[in-house]
């Protein structure tokens, strides 16, 4: 049974001293410690060790480097990965302690590797800042979760694209206005979905190729005297080239921007499927019934079936949009170089990761799982004089009437099959003919719903055969 | 030495399904349990066990209600409110497991009631919903909040008003479009700030005010047919009066918006005078030096002094801001009532009162520690011909010139003083004199910094006796 | 017929010159005038022509201080006087030809004076400042938009509450996600709105108070040596005290985040009621037809009624959001005090205050003027079971059986009513009584939608009686 | 003399019947014609005539395709386009007299060919719906103002590496926290810029390939059954493909979000910048000094240079975030396909063109004019032991020291030099050798502002070299 102890938050103290010596790292010229409120503020190491692996594997290929480069000795190297490594290996397992004094992940490593090796962990930051450490760790953080985002959507595209193809002839409704327009197929709605996916996916790609330059080497800010190879390091990381400009290397955060930027896109295109769940799902539309896994109770009215993950989809996106907002606003009007601002750079993209991640786990789920009511469907589709347009084109395509004409006395007879309570189908050529006595009885080919998808066949259209196509167009581009 | 485990994030696994069993609360006629990653994005109790205090409150006073209005026996309520008071000292004293697979705050206390007093916990939730629950345990975190967030910033104006007290007479340069525009006072400045935060603790309190209304009782959304008594919860539990409407009561979330309006115009407050502190402890302006407990070094560069805490104080505006947005977004075109969306409302709220928390401690401290520099703030407001206008005023008033006119004389002036390398005491009569031939030798007495300053008496203004004043009032309307 | 000529927009060509002489207003010391690009992007005109009565309004007030102190002649302060109202007569009756070249309302106005009564308008800007000018002119506007705003919101409670006095026993399903919960009633769901509008009117309310103070006075920053009398303009201008700090005055702009935050947030609930629209009118629910006058068509299929009002209120919110999220970043970290930055903040209050004026029109417009169609309300609140609660809550009652039990009983004759594909009355007792034997024929009596209505009579409950009160409170206290 | 009328804005009158007729357009079943205040919200004529070149070019492909399959008559076809040319002209001319009552430019224009034309006018919008229409038209005017934003880009990075080439030697000080950290070179900052720039540009391109296919064909939401060719209008229309779904093409606002979260990005970017003129502009650096064109003066200050357009540049970051927050709210969880509350997707694309053209145009124009101070830069640099990295590094390269340990003794002597009131040059040998003996004098080689910035070669770095080489090859990438 899992178990989660709770959480001690104690309230900010102001300009309470802190007991712990002046910070080991550059308190040299400090007299007196931190303010406990000073170390809460500015310690880091609660969210940044998630950033653990990545700052390993970027000291690794540094140190790498500056032994072939010959700046440390390759025996201090050769200490320098292995303790890293045992130190990779004990966070990894849950067995390393990581402490707030030290402030940071950076620290936090450094000090375990001095403890470990001794001496020559203090060759590791040769030609090196944290600046740079930072930039390029988190680099590779956003890099993975972007590699991460790509899959998760391409599962989506999957599941949908598997659904397309098997409703690629049922009818539902289609919608403009929540209000019931021309009969689309279901198969061709999930499609929708795989297109606005595909181009999240591209943003996804895009956001990684234009990202992946290591910084590393930048240092403080204007690089350094020592004789390294930044393509070295670039390669080792697996970068695509070095970054071109030392200050804008530890200042840039467009990384993390078009993570977000990308992550806000894609969770509103989330956010409108998931609103369909809940659309479908009621009681009102009943086009969808959701698995039991993805649906939930109520405390107090035990009938209720809810579909509490597609709300939060829903929502989610509200707070990833928030996380955008919130960073775009922190680096604005930043001058150059590093700021500390820039530390709320990292909970807004883990968050961003966490919860995105999730809500395409769900809907992923959701899409899969779900049973499809292809009665209730047709049943909504056929509401509302769903094939007007079809009866307005006819007017055009066979008595040559211009489409405005037409759509006039398409309204007609609409007003007419309301007036008798029926469908267009149930107006009698007869009184159809009293609007516009050239109409034919060939019109009532047009005015099933079966015939009007059908007839859609229009490159991107709802015809069957052109979503089955389109799903075998989506299968080979995106999957 | 505090310790700081790693956490075990493992990646959402999309429709694998949870060991748990079916859920205890709602699952009555569910067959299978929840998926896993249905589990993830469901539970909250992750966050909202720091409802816990609230929750129990809460139900307490619900449990005596029900008691005194006979719908339960005396006994039970007995029973309850004695399980209940035992586990929020568990719960305060750490010693109490929360369980992901029971969801929420609410029902890991209501089975841990269970299991402590067996039967009658059964009958707590009689006339009650987690609906109206969750509402009436998230006002009253959300009241408390309000009350921190008003100590707090009344101990920042305290701060602010000691500082204007003791430099009501200390010079600086006033800036306009951050260019030295007319002198004031450092005290003069400190007090700007004590307006802002008392605006904002009025809005605190006007936020109060409005949420202070009690949900509970609003059960699922329609009221309940139990014949309870609004008015004795909502008095035991310090609220003003009873909602006035259920649906509204279980779909609200205003309060927790006004909350992160509030905190985000402080927060942007906040971001200015943080602002200020990086200008000020800069190289080049020297106005201020933060003490050592709120400044930090550098890795790489051992003579800096970074005002990091300002630095951070500036960035969490941005994150405060972004939080707000997200709530906004998530409560965007909800129909009523209670949908799952608002279960997104908690951590922006949590995380704004942290982080808003510690902004204000920290700049509390700042302003406390801080170490001001008259000398360099006098030689600052000496640069840009700061009195000009002091000038121009002096040709309004001693000459009787129209203010327009004033204005050009004293743009020539200053060109003059430009073109000799000086300030505007140091053109000589004569050379004014051809510019205006009117201009006496009693225009020097307004050209110096101490009587420009000295000569803003007009209400709010700059001299020190009324800066002095102002500090005595403010201490009286604020502290 | 209303005409609108196309826009002549140039493309903006960097640091080209100007034609017109170096600006009047602040130019003597400038050799060249304004780059063209300068002059668009600085020019203010555009937009703030908007304040031209505010800004006459406090010229007027200050002209006539000015003289009752002696500062300025009688007789200059009355050709002022006369100068100003003929300009805004001019103004008001569209006569009057704006500048770009003057920049900004101020210097627009002030240019036509001194064309108009010569020399003394040179004197009007004595002890001012533009800077403490646009913080008057601006903060009049800003409450005159208050105002307007709270007459709107009190229109649409009105309509509210006449359409839940004339549909206090209308029965229709109340939701929570989505799903049929509970039935309550539709004058109780509108209620629910006049709560959320009664809060927006409070937040009003507040910001309006705490922004009426004048900062006239306050000069460029710093105030003004000239004797005025703060107090004097302050009461002319309807303000209830003079603001306290002169930096603070100009360079505060709380009352315009205060009024984007409120709109924000009623923006936000005018959202939910325009979904419920867009659902409402859905062939799905077909609970509310709106008025033509309310309904669009669509151009190409002709049977369209579509809720377009509705969509663009739901959808203006994002924009008013949008326009808070914008302010609040141009303020975030601003160093005191005025900067050009501020002039960013008029064009989204402008903007708001047409936007949500007109949603707010328009929803009033909406509730008048809706069908209400009882019978798909009551045929869709009997679906899925809606009484259920009401079956737990006779069985706590009845029975004295603990809450979670009666919830686990009901969900199992919940599941036994949909084996037999019928409503919960439908289900025979003897199969009622199979689940839990000492259930009786009694239990019948709550299981019909107009007794689970009926009963609900806790404070703010959904039973017509209650509604009806609760209605009538309303009225007296909002009306 | 430029003039501008004033706006006559009427207050909104709720439900105010409108005197037109009956809309023209979708008007057929409706009695009555809409209220007055839905004709206020409803239209979009106000801004959409900005869409008049797009929506005519996009009419033309649509009819000539039309013709060429046989749909229309080529005389028909050849009437339109005429028709169309004609009407193109006139709005380009200013003759054109757009109408309030005709909604939107695509009627505006429908209805002028009628007029022109006659009959042939009414089969223009066969096999076409405004939905798909507004959606091409949106998208050809979108790319334009992605073309138009890389332009403008262009031009700023010309002026900045212009700059950077100038200044490849002049020392200034690098800042990180505002805290002089290491001199850097003032054309290496300039080269910070041209990177972040360049990623602008780089997301530019990737929005343009990503936007670049053609929704036209897509219909109301489910293509049609006319025999249209959706490749002709394509490649007419200079797009790369057509969009592959129906629902997507009419629902899809992608392009626009890119736009806007590219341009929120940049605006960004350029805040930054903004931010620098301003510190830089300010008594207290004085690095720069901009032109009189970017300069403006203050009504009562008359020695005052501000920069306002740095100003604005700064401030209109948020009102860019703004809009972006505000159309991803509006989008977020809307349902499939086309809702009304797409309607709102123009205004903020319009605004940002505007003003984000401005920004860049007046930064472009600031970098051009502006006067560097070598002297002052200089000079500052100078401040706070910019070098004590230096010799941290020359103790490690020279002594073998591991780097924590150099840093050590390096902060030891930054105090010395405290303690002497000189900087790290002016320390004797023999104080430094009582901290570290092994120092000897050639560290003094290391400890100049020239030296240092000189050493820092490494890719990417500050020195002159690198930079004239960084310079070179952002010539050769970008321009």
């Amino acid at each position: 049974m899992s178990e989660l102890h709770t959480e001690h938050r104690e309230p900010a103290a102001p300009a309470e001293r802190s007991d712990s010596a002046a910070n080991q790292l550059w308190g040299g010229r400090f007299a007196r410690g931190p303010a406990a409120v000073m170390e809460r503020i500015n310690a880091s190491i609660g969210f940044d060790c998630r950033l653990a692996e990545q700052d390993i594997r970027g000291s690794i290929a540094h140190a790498r480097m500056l032994a072939d480069r010959g700046i440390i000795a390759g025996g201090d190297a050769d200490a320098i990965i292995a303790g890293l490594t045992e130190i990779a290996a004990d966070i990894a397992a849950g067995r390393f302690a990581f402490k707030v004094e030290l402030e940071d992940i950076h620290m936090n490593v450094e000090a375990a590797l001095a403890e470990r090796i001794g001496a020559p962990a203090g060759r590791l930051h040769t030609a090196r800042s944290r600046n740079d450490q930072v930039a390029t760790d988190f680099r590779l953080w956003v890099r993975d979760a972007l590699d991460r985002l790509e899959d998760g959507l391409k599962a989506l595209q999957t599941a949908l694209i598997e659904r397309a193809e098997a409703h690629a002839a049922t009818v539902m409704p289609g919608f403009t206005h929540l209000q019931s327009a021309q009969p689309v197929t279901f198969g061709h709605h999930m499609l929708a979905y795989v297109e606005m996916l595909g181009r999240d996916r591209s943003r996804v790609r895009d956001a990684r190729a234009r990202m992946n330059e290591c910084p590393l080497g930048a240092a403080a800010l204007a690089g350094t005297p020592f004789p390294i190879d930044r393509w070295s390091t670039t390669t080792a990381l697996g970068f695509d080239r070095p970054t071109a400009n030392s200050l804008d290397s530890v200042s840039d955060r467009d990384f993390a921007l078009d993570y977000l930027a990308t992550a806000a896109i894609a969770a509103v295109h989330l956010s409108r499927l998931a609103e369909e769940f809940v659309l479908w799902t009621s009681d009102q539309f009943r086009f969808v019934r959701l698995s039991d896994a993805f649906s939930t109770g109520s405390s107090i009215m035990p009938q209720k079936r809810n579909p509490d993950a597609a709300e939060l989809v829903r929502a989610k996106s509200g707070r990833i949009i928030g996380h955008l907002m919130g960073l775009l606003t922190v680096v604005k009007a930043l001058p150059l170089a590093y700021a500390k601002d820039l530390q709320e750079d990292k909970e807004p993209v883990f968050d961003v990761d966490d919860s995105l991640g999730l809500c395409v786990a769900a809907l992923t789920g959701m899409v899969g799982d779900m049973t499809v009511d292809q009665v209730a469907m047709r049943r909504a589709a056929a509401v509302g004089h769903p094939t007007a347009t079809d009866l307005a084109d006819w007017l055009v395509r066979a008595l040559g009437l211009p489409f405005r004409q037409a759509h006039h006395i398409t309204a007609r007879i609409v007003a007419e099959a309301d007036a008798r309570h029926t469908d267009l189908g149930g107006v009698p050529l007869a009184a159809m003919q009293v609007i516009e006595p050239q109409i034919t009885a060939e019109v009532f080919d047009v005015l099933g719903l079966d015939a009007a998808v059908a007839s859609r066949t229009s490159l991107g259209g709802t015809a069957p055969e052109t979503v089955r196509r389109a799903a075998a167009a989506a299968r080979e581009r995106y999957l």
